[in-house]
């Protein structure tokens, strides 16, 4: 069995509503264990009784106008705390899904599950090509002033990801304004010349245009850029099917790859580097949304994604 | 009469061939005078005794592989630094187009035509939203490394720009990973604090998923993280349409939207904040794109951009 913690606090949607897709979740995969933290109110009469869900009944909820290091403690009953303090105290849940804001999750994964290797934890997004196939960018917005060691850590981080994806020998690469070793800004020269030398499963720069397209398996950024990044391909993915539904395009492929570009229908952002790796979905999550993430924290788990992470810091 | 030099040298197709271009421009412009930069012997025979064009033979070429610096002491024959030469002396040419390399471009324009009001001069590009309005994003890759100063000139510069293209009170605004003003690296919050004491029309932070549909006329950024978003814009649009082709549709609204985010159809950058406004196409160009970086030379000429910016960085 593989125990998840599910968070459903703290999101725009009801708890109620958000419960729907742990429900979705346990009946697809047979091996997984949810504990569901919120209302016992609201989830007991979704979840009451089922088969391998738990409720713990969380009666706060941290939200996005909370600060996140205030909440953190004056908010130790919220959803997303007692879901922490249960993965840090049980020692057998493996992995931890949760809608609630970035910044909270952050602050208190730092405190309660600890680093791995004195990193610092980061956002990993999983981007598919237009063939499906899986890459990953590291950082997507955690860590918006980065030293070139840093970089590194990403790199390593977002490599574990990758094999835990099922990508044997994961190509790295570093955004940059050109594909040559000597383009980038101060920090993106430093960071080529450290991953040259330390990362075995480096293949240079890769800009902008390529980012979907190209050889590379796993995209270092710093946060800021990698925001950037994540939001452009969003916010012009969009256009694009804007564009065609004026010249008069119709049809359910607009609409599927519509739905590919918008973030709202998009499984979510990985939070890497602390005890435990936390699936992480949108404020305005729905029950779809519920159940991709925890669904995310199972395989992730399933496939030894911390222990890939602890391989990669070793030594 | 508006009298624009076009140099034809250091693109990868014939100078013959992309003289073309420039028939096509003085056919579709009355006004229109070109300086033709090229081998004679090359054009000569395309555009030899036709009116309102000139030859002036240029036997050099400064390409992608010529160290910009080195290229500027060493082909003063080339036809962009003679193009240079006369937009200097002549004192009646009002713009140049050129497809040669950036980098060269910077050096000679820099020594050739001076910089204005000390500025950095940078890169600006012009991008359609959905609807075909225009914005620009100030700077696309000629300064990696800025300070928050630097970003309030880019404001002013493309804020004159779109002034020019017909816009006529700009909206400035921000690149950066949040709305909210406090969002951003240190470079981003410096700036957004700047533009908020400096610049009227500034209206905040915009996110790279509303570039293409937020209410910015100007989007300002360091030319690191611009060049991610204008290659990630082009990456993105052709992505989408490969993922609807492979889905089985087809058309020409497909083909259409396809060139629209293919760079090698589009347009092309303005450098600004040289003594004339320098439009440029890239190194892959045909007739068709010199054609048109001639006609936007012209437009921007006969709207006064250059009065424009002079105006924004008065007193």
């Amino acid at each position: 069995m593989i125990k998840i913690a599910a968070d459903l606090g703290g999101a725009d949607r009801s708890q109620a509503e958000l419960a729907e897709g742990v429900i979705k979740a346990v009946e697809e995969l047979d091996e997984l264990y949810v504990y569901a933290f919120g209302s016992a109110g609201e989830l007991e009469p979704v979840l009451g009784g089922r088969e391998r869900i738990e409720i713990v009944d969380s009666p706060q909820v941290i939200t996005n106008s909370d600060d996140p290091a205030l909440a953190f403690k004056e908010k130790q009953d919220s959803s997303l705390i007692k879901a922490m303090e249960l993965c840090r105290s049980s020692g057998s849940i493996s992995g931890l899904a949760s809608c609630g804001p970035t910044g909270a999750i952050f602050v208190s994964a730092i405190r309660l599950l600890g680093r791995i290797a004195r990193v610092s934890p980061m956002l990993a997004v999983e981007l598919k090509r237009p063939d499906g196939s899986p890459i990953c960018v590291v950082d997507c917005g955690a860590n918006v002033e980065c030293r070139a060691e840093k970089l590194l850590d990403f790199a390593k981080m977002g490599r574990a990801y990758m094999r835990a994806v099922g990508v044997k020998a994961p190509r790295v690469s570093l955004l940059s304004n050109g594909a040559e070793d000597s383009k980038g800004n101060e920090l993106v020269r430093k960071a080529n010349a450290l991953l040259r030398e330390s990362c075995p499963d480096f293949i240079g720069n890769t800009e902008g245009n390529n980012v979907l397209t190209g050889a590379a398996d796993v995209i270092v950024c710093d946060g800021f850029s990698g925001n950037v990044l994540l939001k452009t391909i969003e916010g012009a993915g969009k256009a694009v099917i804007a564009e065609l539904r004026a010249l008069g395009l119709r049809g359910e492929a607009l609409d599927k790859v519509y739905k590919k570009y918008d973030h709202n229908t998009q499984g979510g952002a990985v939070l890497l580097g602390t005890g435990l790796p936390i699936v992480k979905g949108h404020g305005s999550a729905n029950s779809e949304t519920v159940c991709s993430i925890i669904r995310a924290s199972y395989s992730l788990a399933a496939n030894g994604l911390n222990e890939k992470i602890a391989e990669e810091f070793k030594g």
